[in-house]
């Protein structure tokens, strides 16, 4: 399964591309960032990322991207570019057919070094460490789009079985769950009797 | 000119179309509003504003995209659904190398009632009025998408050569812009001599 990260931006979009095998196992595919020129006009910024998300999407043909989750009360100065880098990930995802999972930057923090705090050099370290990087990933922003894509890829295993992570689903994948649940919940009632 | 005006929102996304003659006659041509179903996933939801956004561009190939600018002090449930609304339509544009324009809400209201912080209805009679129509525009919160629209239109003619508007212009228009600074500036210096 291959899963395609994405720490949104307007000036640098990261991108982190890894593999995930049926036990888990991680290996570490593709790491870059998407730039758009500050001196340009916002329309053909936004054009700029929106291009550079599709053709890393086009190339690696992710089964999820996964986008770093972004809240209103983030600093103000960026975040309404951030919150439409996300959009346009979000958009290219859907065009392409593919699912879309939004994890916070405390689940991924979570995630890659166990706690939701850790400092930047930490995720760095420990990236590299999951993915049997010889050294840290460059450029060093680029670190927690491979840390989003990890953080997908080791969700516990019920997490898209209920509560919000599931309108990420497509159609298919949200029967398959809702048949799960209702599977579960009898088997409950059976154990309850 | 055909100017199409964006009033962004994730659930529903305002479009307004007019034609402004030389002489700065206008005249409605369209009003619609492009909706996404809030119960659909985000992905899917961006997927349908843009596509709707798209349609609309390539039916009415306006030369201007007006598009209603978003602050981060709005209200923080809507502000990022609104932001990448305002995103897909810009994308949009750009896509089709359509040079977009940026205005508030308060220049827009400005510019239809003479007053930036008119209210709703206000803004409905008057942009009835000055497009001739003869009832309120429906839906009733399309009429910000057509003030937008005559908001560009109606813009002061100096307004496109300086300031931050110009970083909205396509490179043929910035040229056009910066030399027509340039002869404006020396005609100045040649006054003041």
């Amino acid at each position: 399964m291959i899963i395609l990260g994405v720490d949104p931006g307007l000036t640098r979009c990261g991108v982190g591309v890894i593999e995930a095998d049926a036990s888990r196992r991680l290996s570490f595919v593709h790491v870059d960032v998407v730039r758009s020129d500050p001196h340009e006009s916002q329309d053909l910024r936004l054009l700029n990322i929106y291009n550079g998300l599709t053709e890393k999407i086009e190339f690696f043909k992710p089964d999820t991207v996964s986008v770093e989750r972004v809240f209103a009360q983030e600093n103000r100065n960026t975040v309404l570019g951030t919150a439409q880098a996300a959009g346009l990930a979000m958009l290219a995802a859907a065009q392409h057919g593919i699912p879309v999972a939004l994890h916070t930057p405390t689940e991924a923090k979570m995630a890659v070094c166990g706690n939701g705090r850790a400092e930047k050099i930490q995720v760095e370290r420990m990236v590299a460490r999951i993915l049997n990087l010889n050294e840290l990933p460059q450029p060093a922003d680029a670190a927690d789009a491979l840390a989003q894509a990890i953080c997908h890829a080791l969700r516990p295993a019920g997490a898209l079985q209920g509560g919000e992570r599931e309108q990420h689903l497509t159609l298919a994948q949200r029967q398959w769950a809702s048949a799960a649940q209702r599977a579960k919940s009898s088997h409950g009632v059976d154990r309850g009797m």
